[in-house]
């Protein structure tokens, strides 16, 4: 086994960028942009000059390379390779295994960015190591990861883990992101919890703190700053987003039974306090004998995904 | 690797034991008695005499046996470990593999009665090779069992693929027999469906050749056949049952996305008629990429059990 390891997470803005040793420590991190303009096709290059580039920096052997471990923002297949990414342009499937190890001669592998950033918690962060975790990353939209025995699981269409698009409300009339209708995204999300914030307050006159705000720019932050102040209307939202959310990780535990359920995401800088929020609902709905899974908050911040893609590599 | 396998499918009242090569043939099966009374004890000797009476019967010698592979109806722990399987008479932890190793000096892996069935359809049944499925039983409950890379998700609690007790409603005000509300099993089961007919034929006096049987003997397969026969209130049951159980599959579609889900179980007996019924709900409510998933009935019927234990093995 080569001395190191590159992960690389590729966002639609910027490409995030890590040099870890062996066991797993960080030894550098840097940025570039993201060049997705014409079809994205700077990206993969990009990635390999700048991969290049370090090893001249640190005076690394190419031979002493284990590896280079990809995040994508769309499905990865477990052969490395991308059906469609629209966010880096990609309109067709691009083979970014195939292509980086040409670029670069060092062996690539390939992940979706929720599922790499799941299982760089599970081994570094909030999991330290647990095998079997579940991440649900609460920001714009709502990501997740499976981790079973310590890997990803992909799904053969690259949808593993695709939790936010799990129906939570037939009866929802409003579409999702995807095109369906009920998914937690619609409720769970930053957005999805300012849209309930906003149903709940346009339902009736009930006071709230939140009436100082305009109700257009509610955002989730606003929401859990009140809840935190006892405010009874946010409580109220709180509690119907904790449900929503509990259920969904009920019901997504009786079917893989984590160790962890590990959340992530901006929401999840609102704290401690979501804990016992989702806790609740989790214990209510679940099956008796999984009801003591932990649940915690990620650790890792942004970081989780440049870990999990070095641990792609180091599996 | 020995050139024989056993594989010991532990029910309520009946073992049912197959003989194996490695290639997964099966050389013989019989069925001994489940003497569940005396808290169990008995049971695990029981099954180690026949093992032993089957080598010399087959002339085979120990160390020319791969191993023993049992499936139990309880929860089963990747160690080998039933914490509680009450249709057993198992009212503590038992060390199924230890003891079975003590008593027959061969290898022993165990694992849940519904995984065990759907690691034999992956195997030798409906998905014939297929390393990543999901299956669903239909009984007097509802099992499951959640293949990855050809292995089963045991769970950390041994509670993998639980999907029986999913939360399809939160509305529910009955309680399911595990003591929660709104669980897949009570509505997609034998039982579930009986209850769903009882309760539409009790809505309303529209007519149906239903109300030909005594509402309390009414079955899921009296359902079906009128469903057949085009009676439109049993086509309308059939469309809330199809619903349910094609929104749940697809939401375990969205988190593990397999290449195929196998519908198994008496409730399968209906046959060929229940794949588009769930079919048509499950693209209406998973994610775009995961709609083509195949789904298929189960092809092994009982013997799924003993496949998946030798399975179990030769992994």
């Amino acid at each position: 086994m080569g001395k190191h390891v590159f992960g690389v997470d590729v966002g639609g803005t910027s490409i995030k960028m890590g040099l870890f040793d062996e066991s797993g420590s960080i030894l550098d991190k840097w940025e570039i942009e993201t060049r997705s303009a014409d079809g994205g096709k700077e990206i993969l290059p990009d990635i390999a000059d700048a991969i290049i580039e370090a090893l001249g920096r640190d005076d690394i052997a190419r031979s002493d390379v284990e590896g280079i471990g990809v995040g994508v923002p769309g499905p990865a297949l477990s052969d490395g390779t991308v059906p469609l990414c629209v966010n880096l342009g990609w309109r067709e499937s691009v083979d970014v295994a195939k292509e980086l190890e040409r670029l670069t001669g060092i062996k690539t592998k390939v992940g979706n960015d929720a599922n790499v950033a799941a299982l760089g918690e599970a081994w570094k962060g909030a999991g330290a190591g647990v095998k079997n975790a579940v991440m649900v990353t609460l920001g714009t939209g709502v990501g997740g990861g499976i981790i079973i025995d310590g890997r990803i699981v992909h799904g053969v269409h690259g949808a593993g883990g695709e939790i936010g698009h799990i129906n939570v409300n037939p009866d929802e009339l409003i579409p999702c992101n995807c095109g369906r209708k009920g998914c937690l995204e619609q409720y769970a999300s930053a957005t999805g919890i300012a849209r309930l914030t906003r149903d709940r307050l346009s339902k009736d006159d009930k006071a709230s703190s939140l009436r100082n705000i305009t109700i257009t720019d509610i955002t989730a932050k606003d929401l859990f700053d009140a809840f935190k102040a006892g405010d009874e209307l946010a409580v109220e939202v709180g509690e119907q987003f904790g449900e929503i959310l509990g259920r969904a990780l009920a019901n997504i535990s009786n079917t893989v039974d984590p160790e962890m359920i590990v959340i992530g995401g901006g929401v999840s800088n609102a704290g401690d306090v979501l804990i016992p929020l989702i806790r609740k609902y989790f214990e209510k709905y679940t099956f008796a004998s999984v009801a003591t899974t932990m649940i915690r908050l990620a650790t890792l911040g942004n970081d989780a995904g440049i870990y999990g893609c070095a641990r792609l590599v180091l599996d």
